[in-house]
């Protein structure tokens, strides 16, 4: 075993793009394991998108990584040195392990796996990417056969997966990338249907065109001005995946830059949904019950802002806009009738 | 019978503030059923914030009222004259009639009303506004019982009801409306557990210290600066209803000012949903089991961007952030083990 550790540090918090002057290079001694941990070798390290939010002020679903602490990252790694029954040397861990050659984790922050097919699987396919692929498309975008699916950051880890699988599952796949080689990729090894750059000025134009019946869903992975196109070309009914903001990570934005749509959505987990009460019409028998009922227990105050006469209408609509109300305005047209029938 | 109808048409579309002269009043004369029509006399007109929107040149989930058409609105109308078997003189309909005193419309678009209780309740708790915080918050929202619950334009048709509807199923409930009064009459006459003005310059903290853990649901009639607000302090895993954004109905914001978020999600009726893939971490088995599958079987490609050494992971990191990998990126720090355990 080599006796040399060689750590990527975090330097600064990144002001704007990463520099390579936010990370600091040392070389440390390899760590010895206490009762329960075990000291892993690392063989793969995964670079992921959300690294750098990890690097700045703000915690996520994690704590921000503290100034002059190794550098965090998923990786594969290989056990060298066991204080926990569970583990052997030899055997292939997934865990965070970072920056660094060796790292000693608690066995309990440890994930076994099989060798099965190429180890880098691990950190891909079968890993985060591919997990956040599955997981986002079928769970949280449910979506269904013969569906039309737009995917941003098409051509990356979890971008060219999640395409994938939605034609696994018999949608139609529009992919969204930076440039003629990742699209050309898309639609020619990948088997998506289209494929757009989001670099060509005309690009809502083009999304437009390649959609004309629209987007049943979008699975967002940038943010951004690539959302806002996407979002305009939303059937009704539409559903948008929010899985990441990769357009926003790396920039000098001022904070709180994730605090937004759809930044927060993703880092919260949030949930946005438009409704327009005519579309449960045919129910509208079980609310009015439901309301009557309680009005007539006294449970639910009705108030309302009744204001005589057809000629008041426009000026009535106009302060109605500005809040002039309390509860609801309306306009007594005529008289009620006086036997009501 | 009057044989007079008044009608206020729309003159204008708006440009900014509606104003009085965007309508122009006409005297004209009672029209006459045909067959399977209805002639109905306006009782009560509704006013809502969504007139403002249908007088724009967007289509909603309605065509743009026509130039030189008469507003449109929805009424509690009587029948005056029926050629329809349905409907008799002195039935009582919801219609939209519009500005008017009164309309010819075909029997299939009126829905009879019993006269129970006050008739104006017709356009309050049992109408569309009744109906819009039923199903926004029950079906839409899904509330539970011990949730922490914000509603803005709380003072409005809708919000009013919602709180209420909120508070009846045991939530905790903070309304957001404009000014002392309205806040006064959420806390002291309908129950809401706090009520904020809007309009204080510290607003976001005061919402911020109503809602010490969060908010599960935020319930918008408003977009604009009250929606980022209640955004900020939702938990994770919170969800918002976007039922109207009426900050941004009557403004000279350049059109197509509803095609954003919130607007564009009530308009269209869209689900955005964040995730985290760790979320699912206790299903993961499930995911690498259906993925290796795919993979074996040729039906997902797998592509890696696998850079050796890691004195190259932070430059590795930069371009990634900036597209320049195909697939997924990773390092490989050290050499596979020759014996794969």
């Amino acid at each position: 075993m080599n006796t040399l550790n060689r750590q990527y540090l975090l330097a600064h918090r990144p002001e704007g793009p990463l520099r390579e002057s936010d990370f600091e290079y040392r070389e440390a001694s390899v760590p010895t394991p206490g009762p329960g941990e075990v000291l892993t070798r690392t063989l793969y390290l995964s670079l992921d998108p959300a690294n750098r939010v990890w690097m700045g002020p703000l915690p996520t679903y994690r704590p921000p990584i503290g100034l002059g602490e190794v550098m965090a990252g998923f990786t594969l790694n290989e056990v060298v040195e066991s204080k926990d029954a569970r583990f052997r040397p030899g055997d292939l861990v997934e865990c965070q392990g970072g920056w660094q050659d060796y790292a000693v984790l608690p066995a309990d922050a440890l994930y076994k796996v099989a060798p099965r097919g190429p180890l880098s699987h691990r950190l891909s396919v079968l890993g985060v990417p591919g997990q956040t692929a599955y997981f986002g498309l079928l769970e949280v975008g449910r979506i269904r056969a013969g569906e039309t699916v737009v995917v941003s950051a098409a051509a990356g880890a979890v971008g060219s997966i999640t395409g994938q699988l939605a034609k696994l599952h018999g949608c139609r796949v529009i992919g969204i990338a930076g440039g003629p080689e990742k699209c050309h990729w898309l639609t020619t090894e990948l088997g998506f249907d289209a494929a757009l750059d989001y670099r060509a000025e005309d690009f809502p134009q083009r999304l437009a065109a390649a959609c004309p019946e629209g987007v049943d869903l979008y699975f967002d992975n940038v943010g951004g001005a690539v959302f806002q196109a996407a979002l305009f070309q939303m059937k009704p009914h539409g559903r948008i995946v929010c899985c990441g903001s990769v357009s926003i990570y790396d920039t000098d934005t001022p904070p709180p830059r994730l605090l937004g749509v759809p930044g927060l959505l993703t880092l919260r987990r949030l949930r946005m949904e438009g409704f327009i009460v005519f579309d449960f019409h045919d129910r509208r028998k079980q609310a009015e019950q439901a309301l009557a009922g309680w009005v007539a227990e006294g449970r639910l105050k009705v108030r309302e802002d009744i204001i005589d006469g057809l000629q008041n209408a426009p000026r009535a609509l106009m302060g109605l806009l500005h809040g002039a109300n309390i509860g609801k305005r309306m306009i007594r047209v005529a008289p009620e009738p006086s036997g009501k029938p």
